[in-house]
C-alpha cells in the first residue's frame, strides 16, 4: 500500500532524519523500517527521537536494552522486529549463548503468563 | 474455581517442592502461583524445574533474567506476573531506574511492533 | 459506561433473546454478558444466535467445545470468559481433571508458539 | 540467526532426544521445531520432555489435546503451530469436521472475549 | 490444509453467500477469506451476514468502520486482515493521510496500553 | 511498586508537563496515568508530547481519532485504556450509538482476524 521512500528521494525532515540514522548508527543503508515510515515524515521523526533516547546507555546497557526490545517482539510474534533487533543486539556485543537465554526466559514467562491466567491466582500481599 | 493448596495440606510431590522452594528462594511463605498450580503436581514439578533452571545466573544474569520476564509480562498484561517479577527483580538488585528503562522499551517495542504491522515492512537482507 | 439491562426492562428483540436464553440453559437469571450485549440489540441476536448454532453437538462433543472455547480466553487473557465458560464445560460434564490437562495444553503451547517465533523456525514441506 | 542442527550434527543430549522423537512419534525425519530449539541442548531436552508428559492420553484423549494446541496457536497467530499441530491432529485421528468446528469456536470465542472487554462486564457472583 | 472453494465448484448456500458477496461488493472475483471459509459453509453465512450487518452506514460512515477494522487487524497483526481492509477503506473514500493517522493512533495506543500495565495504573473515578 | 506523583509534588519537567495537561485538556485534576509515567520524567514528557501531536484534529478529526484508541484498547484487553479513553471520545463529541458500533466492529475483527489465522487465507492479488 505504501511504497519506501529511497534515500535519493529524501527531503527536508525525512532527509534530516536519514542523514542522523546513518550518522548515530555507522550504516551507510537505512533499514527497510525507517524508510516506510517516512511516508509520515512526523512519526519518522518521533520515532527516531523516541529510539535515540530510549535505547541509548542509561541504567542499563544498550545490549540488555536491545534483548528486552526482542524479548517484546517474540512475544508479539513480530518477525521484521524479532530479526532487526536480534541483529542489533549482536552488533552492540550480546552472544549467542545469551540470546538462546533470553528466548528460554520468554518461553517461560509466555507459559507462567498463562498458567496464571488460568488459575485465576490472585495477588499475594506482599507483592502489592 | 480451583483454591490454593496451603503448605499444611501439602503431601509428596507437592511438598517437596514446597520445601524446594523455601529453600533455594529464601522465603517462608509459598506465593499464590505455585499453590495454585499444586492442584496438579506435574504442572508444579514441570514448572518449577524450568524456572530453577532458566532462572539462574549463565550468560545472563539473573536481573536481566528477571527484567526480560517482566517486559514479557507486561507485554501479555499480566498484573500477577508483572508484579511478582518486579519484586524479584528488585530483590536481585534492580533498581528504579532500571526498572523505568526497561518499560520505556517495552512501550516503545510495542509501538514500533505495530508500526512495522500497519506499513508491512519487509526484512531487510542483511537481517535474514 | 454502559449499564446492564435487566430482564423487567427488556422489550422487543431483547426481551425475546433473554427468553431463549432461560429456555436452551434452563437457568432462571441472565448472566451480565448477555445483560451488557443488550445495549445493542443487534448485537445481543447475532452474538446469542452464533453461540447457539457453534456451541451445540456436531462432530465435537459440547464439553469439549467449552474447553477450546476457555483455552482461547486463557491466552486472551479474559478472565470473566475464563470463568464463565469453565463453569459451562463443569455444567456439561467436565471433570477437573480434564480441566487441569486443558490447562497444560495452554501453557505448553503459548511457550511454544513463542519458542517458533524466536527462533523463526520454517513451516516443514510435509505441513504445508 | 540460527540454523537447524541436522541429524547427522547431532551429538550427546540433541542425538538422544531426537532419537526419542523419532521413536516415539513412529517418525524418520525431525522437524524444524526441534531442529532449531536443538541450538540450546537444555531447552529441546525441557520442551520435548514437557510434550511428551502433556499431550499423552490422560483425562483428555490426543487428539482433543491437539486441537486445544491449534487452537491456542491460532489465536497467537503462530503459523508453523497451527500448521504441524493440526497435521498432527489429523494424523491422530481428527476429521475435517472435526477441525471446522474448533476454528468455528476459536472465531466465536475470540469475538466475545473482546465484546466482554469492550462492554467490561463484571463477573457473575455464580461464576466466581 | 483447507483448499479454496472456487466459485465454478459452489453449490447451495455457499453458491448464494458467493453471488451476494459480488451483488453487494460489485466485484467480479471472490476474495480468498470467503474461499476458505467456504469450507464450513455455515461460518461462510454466518461470517457474511455479520459483516453485511456491521460495516454497512450507521452512526459511524463506512470508511471509519473500515479503519476502526484495519487499527484491530494491526494489533493482531494480521497482514492478511490488514491488507484487505486498508484496501477497502482506499476504496470506500479513504485518503492516504487519513491511514497514516490511524496507524498512528494505533502505534500510541499499543506504546500506552503497556505503559498502563507496566505502571499498574488504577482507574481514576471519573471513568468508573 | 511505583506510587502517584502528586501535583503538589511535581517539579521542573513534571511540573510544565501537568499545567500542559490541565490547560490543553481545560481539566483540573491530573489522570493516574500521567501521575505515574511522571516516575520516569522523561517518559512523561515524551509521551506527552506524543499524545498531542498524534491526536489532534488532521485528515481524521478526533473523536474518529478516539473511537480507533479504544478499539485498540479492547483488543488489548486494557481496562484503564478503554475506560479512559471512552470517555474522552464522549467528551469530544461520540454518542453510544457510535461507540457500539465500534464495538460491534471490534469483535468481528477480532473473529475474522482469526478465521484468517486458522485457515490460513492467502493475500490476493489485488491486495499486494
Amino acid at each position: 500500500m505504501f511504497k519506501t521512500i529511497e534515500e535519493k528521494e529524501a527531503t527536508g525532515k525525512v532527509k534530516e532524519v536519514y542523514e542522523d540514522i546513518k550518522g548515530s548508527r555507522g550504516i551507510t543503508e537505512i533499514p527497510n523500517f525507517w524508510k516506510m515510515l517516512a511516508n509520515d515524515p512526523n512519526e519518522l521523526e518521533r520515532s527516531w527521537n523516541s529510539l535515540k533516547q530510549v535505547m541509548r546507555k542509561g541504567a542499563l546497557d544498550p545490549v540488555t536494552k536491545e534483548l528486552i526490545y526482542v524479548a517484546v517482539s517474540i512475544t508479539n510474534g513480530c518477525e521484521y522486529c524479532t530479526r532487526s533487533h536480534s541483529y542489533a543486539a549482536k552488533k552492540k556485543g550480546a552472544t549467542d549463548e545469551m540470546i538462546k537465554e533470553m528466548i528460554s526466559v520468554v518461553g517461560l514467562a509466555n507459559k507462567n503468563n498463562k498458567l496464571v491466567d488460568a488459575y485465576q491466582v490472585e495477588v499475594d500481599e506482599i507483592y502489592k
